[in-house]
């Protein structure tokens, strides 16, 4: 977890507070429960919530530990010195370490996916305002980085507001993917502790149990969770590659937000760098890097090895801090994003007239002229355009092969501009169905 | 793609042959609907159709390829060969060749999707009967590798079950993501095309309409589903790292299946090496290599450049066909999965008695004995076990400070394996809820 | 491996026929040795050769190993075929299958390193031919896309060549890496055969031997080896990349060469696309992912497990066929790329002399300015270029706070391009000491 | 960085002081240079030495750095704020900010390369020390998992040895990757800055000059460095990997130490897990991770951009500081490792004298048997071992095939171990040069 790329309330669920809350949760659930099927006293269940509002001493907590090495252990200690020895000696009876450790890193990824959920709906509203807002917005579509045919700039935040909405889908899902939790005991056959006490805690938590465990909850579901987060970072690439490219100085299509204070450069004052979507580019690639390590943590050796924890010390925490600062980064960046749209119609008119070839060829095949012919009348005005610097409509109109059997009213009609737009609505209704 | 590692079947979705095929479908269906929208004559569009039961020629069209350098050009070259130039005019009339490419691809991937899908519920029939068949074999449960507390082999099946299904979910949303197809033309505007041809062509196909693409479908789609993949292939290294371990010489709970031709070694010729599941094991880490480029894929410039091409040249046919391979191996290996009960007995008494030694500290526990000193009265017997060799009943009846607070038939009370096994009819009516 | 991204000469390396052709040539010299140890008969050894010039028939060796299931026990069976049952007797003796199989692998690997030096040294060679071309061919310098300070095409070229020549040193330290053999029987002690066997195969292989091996040869060679692939492709990426911006039609200061009969795009003629640096970087990708699965391999179960069989079929030749194909590729493009150094002048002149302005700021202090004022200073005047389209110098001499403490000839000698070239020679004597 | 996988001299590395003195150095010795070129006063030179023993102000910087936007500037402002805004003036001149900030990254890799290359020599001494002490301790070599031949955990620790001894080299080679500075100014090309500027930088603080760099040090140099990190801890992964097979409960050949207070469960006293090989696992995993994404940070944008920082700020710290920690951690795992040589001879008479079965098999083609016949022979009598539980020596010696080609007393020689350790000696000499 680097500072400067993180926020409060996602770096809070990772804290060793709320983590000991968490622990607290599901031990003070699970003696409730007990204390209902009649294994340890009532009164020793209610005892434990006697700590309900009192802070767990963190470096108490700390110091325990470095003595016995183990934490849920020291945590227990601890609970036992606020609770009183005789209440706490009830307390995880029949559970192992891995029950509430797993269950409570299940807690904390559960509470990180609404985060990130809540971190794309501002991204799509931020989105779909620009988008709206730029509906008709006219520039030229590039493929191979080569101009192409006309579109819009609200084409592009609609493209990138429907790829942000699958993936609020895929965060759904993988929310849905690591929303369970297990008390099971030791190999998780429920030896020492009634399924009913799982059901509670679980139900307590708006978890749901995990069907079949064995120490540990498996680790598919949470290889799904990050393969879902590095897809989202991708996407996050994808819209940050965009924003570089229309910045950079030859194009000039947008531009980041340039806040007054800042400078771009120590040496050259005039330069406005795409700083934040480069930033975000290398934050997709930090999420995406736990991909591998959460599938190669799958296969434990039979109820469970402990090759997955250190793993997860570090990509749990990591990569939903790095992505919900990213989204939030990227919403930042669309909101205030400048669009140039008269820079966007010069771009566009680089080569005069070029980008309405397509329409040319396909004309001059409609008007009969076979493919291999038409293909040949447009390119070698094409390339005058392209070489010389001639204007495409001029040369058609000077070329007696293509007057042979278009007027010049076609060729106009040609290079309209509004061809191109007039299903920009019907793409807007398939995006923004609500 | 590997010969040994592939099956026909999978192999053939991504012949020549097939691509083709779905290029001549996508291709004829459009020109019906350009013909119902009156842009095509009504002819011509049937015309198309006279190739319908041909078989088109790989080598003639490698061979134009290798002149017009296209390959979608060299496709219509040859469809032009078969139904003649004049009715192949308005043949991908308005489309762009990625329409063609694209949606094939889609095509193939949902062929694949398919067969995934109906391997896994192939392999959780065997995991089932597995499961049913050793509901009650006692075994050890092990955590770190070492003995923790009993389980049984019914549950190892069956919570490999549990994974295998969850991965069937997974394979079916990940069919969904990219069960879309586009034919929208050079940048997506639809300029020289109607949305209708897109929706009679999907439609036909079998797909859902892409909502927005630019020349091509988005790829964080694609990213989602080869990470689905991913996720498999890692279940399916968790199951194999099972199986190896089981069948390790100190251990030998179960062996893989041997044939009788099959020779082991060319030297040891007593070997039987669980080579099936170290093979998956290595197939595991071949298809979970495509799920990073495949994320690299999704940052295309502008309305696309054409880097993830060469990339899914290459996964598109290998992830599935392995992945395909490895599911229908490890069918194979559950299904004739020889288990041996009798030496999981022996393996858990391996310490005589010490794997009750949970429960004995909990009874100690419920005696009014506290935590800490529970701990020390079990670790002393139990370290006399593991140290002498001695049994762990005979030592705790032995023990003035145990007996002070336990009765003999308490004592034996806690070595009764049916403790472990009371919920394993629970936790299998979780997993086989049908 | 994907025919099209492939070249036949690293293509064979890895074909049956010139694997059981290194089989043969390690069974073959250890017989020698095995001879000359007095192991075996001096006759048995050299009946061997007489199969030296005999094509081996893979299909049939193909069919016994569909009954063995064992491929060296195929391969053995089918060169008693070949040289009689009597004179094979000794073959193999004291050997282990992976004695040849590890071994072969490195000389496979070795081959394919030669390969990929050679292509490296003709891309340097193509790379140093345009630097020299090139070398004072102004270009505008840019970070974050935005224009920064000149610099010439010449050091784009050179510091690709100092990359890929980085990269030469890197791939002989990887054809170091994995240039042994071991020949030291079922868990490497020699037991069955001695040490002398090893040293003279591997003499006659032109290998070291390995000094320790188990049954294998030890995975962190091949993990090192394949990383070295993995940072080759990445810079092959990092040129790519560079003239995939190059060609962008906003920019054109290159271009991919374009062959006549090449039609770029079925419906826009007039498009060149960069299609094949493009293709480079998904190749560059490709390459990468063998990189994990790689160093996944490294850790073996004992004194060998299997699992990192499958992975090295496959990454074994697709990693290097498809490197040796994006070098090759690479330097073509390099090669024949076409440079535009009229329009490297128009973009650097975009905005009319701001790439200058970070002279002027030194100029600025040097005149006893403050860094804060000097700052001020060229902003301002930065600012008019920018946004109004002015002529810096021109503001610049406008300016009274600028004129107070430069003189008009001042400013002019800021604006001086050799001033940005004039350690050019001193970086190419650096790069090209040879 | 987790800070319970962390070791303060590492970290020291990594902290904003560490890299500040170095930002400091780089200016003080840049201002140097700068003053023997006569491009700035002597006197601000030396000025500039005045801050030589002070101590930065970290949270003042931070409090600059949140105006400015630029963490450069904030500290060449703070430095102003000790030496005094007169004197500071020339400081920094004609560089940029990628000149302090890259060869402040290179001077921390070489420094934790440093860190890295002792922490591997002290894990050499340890595996050195173990293999000489159990040069000739027996154990089963293992294949699959399966028994193969006898072996010694002299030769298992030695192999390890090779391997961490080739990491060894692999880090120095690392180390030299990364060994260069570049004070180059804003695109490289020294306009504002004399290359003996960087010349006399990096001389001072132990580096190469980088022949030829751009805005920044080109990133295939950290690829690299960071690809040979991934492959060290791939090695640890497998050293670690042993030892969990060895302690699992039904091999138990070793066992990490076990300290008095530590306890292994909460629930199971009795259990000794290799939580700390388990944990190396894990921290493999985490070090590797960095190596896909250091790949794809080699293709930067023209002269740079800045998507490489974020990585870098995280992949920088927390591979090196966690690899180093993995170090540390293995070699007192190593040096405090328990073996336990009568469970290895426990384990390998498992199935009474199996292993022995390829040098029985040997001496019968030795003897003129075919290898058909002599593999059946074998073969028959080792599943009476096996199925039975039977002693092969006995078996042999009661099977009238064998006993018609062999005497007792030759089959008896078969199943002497020193005819596996002969060679151990060698093999020491070979990986023991020093």
């Amino acid at each position: 977890m680097i500072p400067r790329y993180s926020r409060p309330e996602m770096v809070a669920i990772w804290s060793p507070e709320s983590k000991f809350r968490i622990w607290y949760d599901i031990e003070a659930h699970a003696c409730d429960a007990q204390a209902d099927l009649g294994v340890i006293p009532k009164e020793s269940a209610a005892a434990v919530w006697k700590a309900k509002d009192v802070e767990f001493d963190v470096a108490r907590i700390d110091e325990i530990e470095a003595v016995t090495k183990h934490d849920v252990i020291a945590f227990l200690t601890h609970l036992a010195e606020i609770i009183g020895n005789e209440e706490a000696r009830f307390v995880h009876q029949g559970m192992t370490s891995s029950d509430v450790l797993d269950t409570c890193f299940n807690v904390q990824l559960v509470k990180a996916a609404d985060l990130l959920i809540a971190d794309t709906e501002k991204l799509l509203a931020a989105l779909k305002r620009r988008a709206e807002e730029h509906k008709y917005t006219i520039r030229i579509g590039r493929s191979h980085g080569i101009h192409a045919e006309p579109t819009t700039m609200g084409l592009t935040f609609a493209r990138f507001y429907a790829e942000m909405d699958r993936n609020l889908n895929r965060l759904k899902k993988a929310r849905k993917e690591i929303a369970t939790g297990a008390i099971s005991g030791a190999v998780g056959t429920f030896a020492n502790i009634d399924p009913a006490v799982e059901e509670h805690v679980c139900a307590k938590l708006g978890l749901e149990i995990e069907p079949i465990s064995t120490q540990v909850i498996p680790r598919d579901r949470h290889a799904a969770f990050f393969a879902a987060l590095g897809v989202v970072a991708s996407s996050i690439e994808n819209v940050s590659t965009e924003i570089r490219h229309m910045q950079r100085t030859e194009v000039l299509e947008a531009e980041e937000f340039f806040s007054k204070g800042q400078k771009g450069s120590s040496a050259m004052p005039h330069k406005r760098n795409p700083v934040l979507t480069e930033n975000l580019t290398g934050l997709a690639r930090l999420v995406r890097m736990a991909v591998v390590p959460a599938m190669e943590n799958v296969a434990l050796w039979h109820e469970r090895d402990i090759s997955h924890s250190s793993v997860e010390r570090n990509i749990g925490p990591d990569a939903t801090i790095t992505l919900d600062f990213a989204l939030a980064r990227l919403t930042m960046v669309i909101e205030n994003l400048v669009i140039y749209p008269d820079n966007m119609i010069a771009n566009m008119n680089k080569f005069s007239g070029l980008v309405h070839s397509q329409r040319v060829l396909l004309a001059l095949t409609q008007k009969g002229v076979s493919r291999e012919d038409s293909y040949k009348l447009v390119q070698r005005n094409a390339m005058r355009v392209w070489e010389q610097g001639a204007d495409f409509m001029t040369e058609l109109k000077n070329d007696a092969d293509v007057m042979a059997v278009m007027s010049e009213a076609e060729i106009e009609e040609k290079f309209d501009l509004e061809y191109h737009t007039k299903h920009v609505d019907t793409i807007f209704g398939r995006v923004f169905k609500g």
